[in-house]
């Protein structure tokens, strides 16, 4: 698309500024802009500055590194959760999704990637020490490993674990298998291999 | 899904924000979040003040009515183009896609709208008055209705050429027919109909 069709080059920014974001093309950052052109001053006002503020504003928890407002985030400083409880995630997109299910009441800890070599990511570039640290300053009695299953997710999965081992806590890691909902049929032989490996007793299925 | 999923209200009200857009939902709003939060700070401040900086300082050309940096806007104002052809369109998207085409050099006139009885919009709510009036004032020798063909369109389309017919210009509409590439057989009657009573010299479809 040439450039000459926008009378206006405050439209032409705004649309730019829309089709940089991923997944955003020309024409939906175009029919984006063109609606907020229709809302009040006052709403596109504080559409723009929720980002600015955001990207100015937000820190991450001295805790456990899930972005937050606060120097400790809402989730480490409610009392109501589990603090002997810690799981251990890559970024902040997998406490949500673990929140979603609102199955766990114990702490996060972000640790911001995976061990990585061949993005050059290693341990010292992820919040592994503070875990440690954590672990050994606080009453933490179970630390749950919720990381891909991916051969990078397994690497940091066991460099976690040696570290851990010294300090005579429940290291856990949430269970692999065939998905509810899913046909054997169609499960690959990995899955459904462990899933036999780590069966659970029948009665324990419906709590 | 509940919003205690999210550690930060900053956080939380820039998925709101985003989510207020049209065919944006939370999840896709997340994402667009969570990528700005890996922007500079500056380039986040660029996106937010984009939007803000368009609904402020937006204005509408006070000749074609198209929206503008400028009282009149760069189309109305640029010396090259054939200010004696007037194209009226619907709306400022239709300008853009006419532009597009690369194939016309005149000027625009944007209604703001159809004449639409059913939405309550007559005449009285669009710009045709100052059509007439530019077509009396100006060199104006051709006016293109460029509208939909839906009733409102026709309506609206034959409503001004009533007006424009004592002023003595020529009136003309922009062609229907088979669209370029379409099969005859998947063509409806009304379109194919039309395009046989208003079938062109051979040679004129090669220009």
């Amino acid at each position: 698309m040439s450039n000459q069709q926008y009378s206006s080059s405050l439209l032409e920014n705004a649309v730019n500024e829309f089709a940089k974001l991923p997944g955003i093309g020309r024409k939906t950052a175009l029919r984006l802009v063109l609606y907020l052109l229709k809302q009040s001053e006052q709403e596109v006002e504080s559409f723009g500055n929720a980002f600015i503020h955001l990207r100015k504003e937000i820190i991450y928890c001295k805790v456990c590194h899930n972005i937050s407002d606060t120097e400790v985030c809402r989730i480490c400083g409610n009392p109501s959760r589990d603090h002997e409880t810690v799981c251990v995630v890559e970024n902040i997109k997998d406490v949500m999704s673990v929140e979603n299910t609102q199955q766990f009441r114990g702490l996060y800890h972000v640790l911001g990637g995976i061990i990585s070599p061949m993005d050059g990511i290693g341990p010292k570039d992820l919040e592994i020490e503070s875990l440690i640290q954590r672990v050994k300053d606080e009453q933490v009695k179970e630390v749950i490993l919720a990381l891909s299953t991916t051969m990078e997710g397994d690497t940091t999965n066991f460099y976690i674990f040696r570290k851990l081992a010294p300090l005579n806590i429940k290291v856990t890691t949430i269970a692999r298998g065939i998905a509810i909902g899913d046909e054997l049929e169609y499960a690959d032989e990995v899955t459904l291999g462990r899933s036999i490996l780590n069966r659970v007793d029948f009665t324990s299925s419906f709590k």
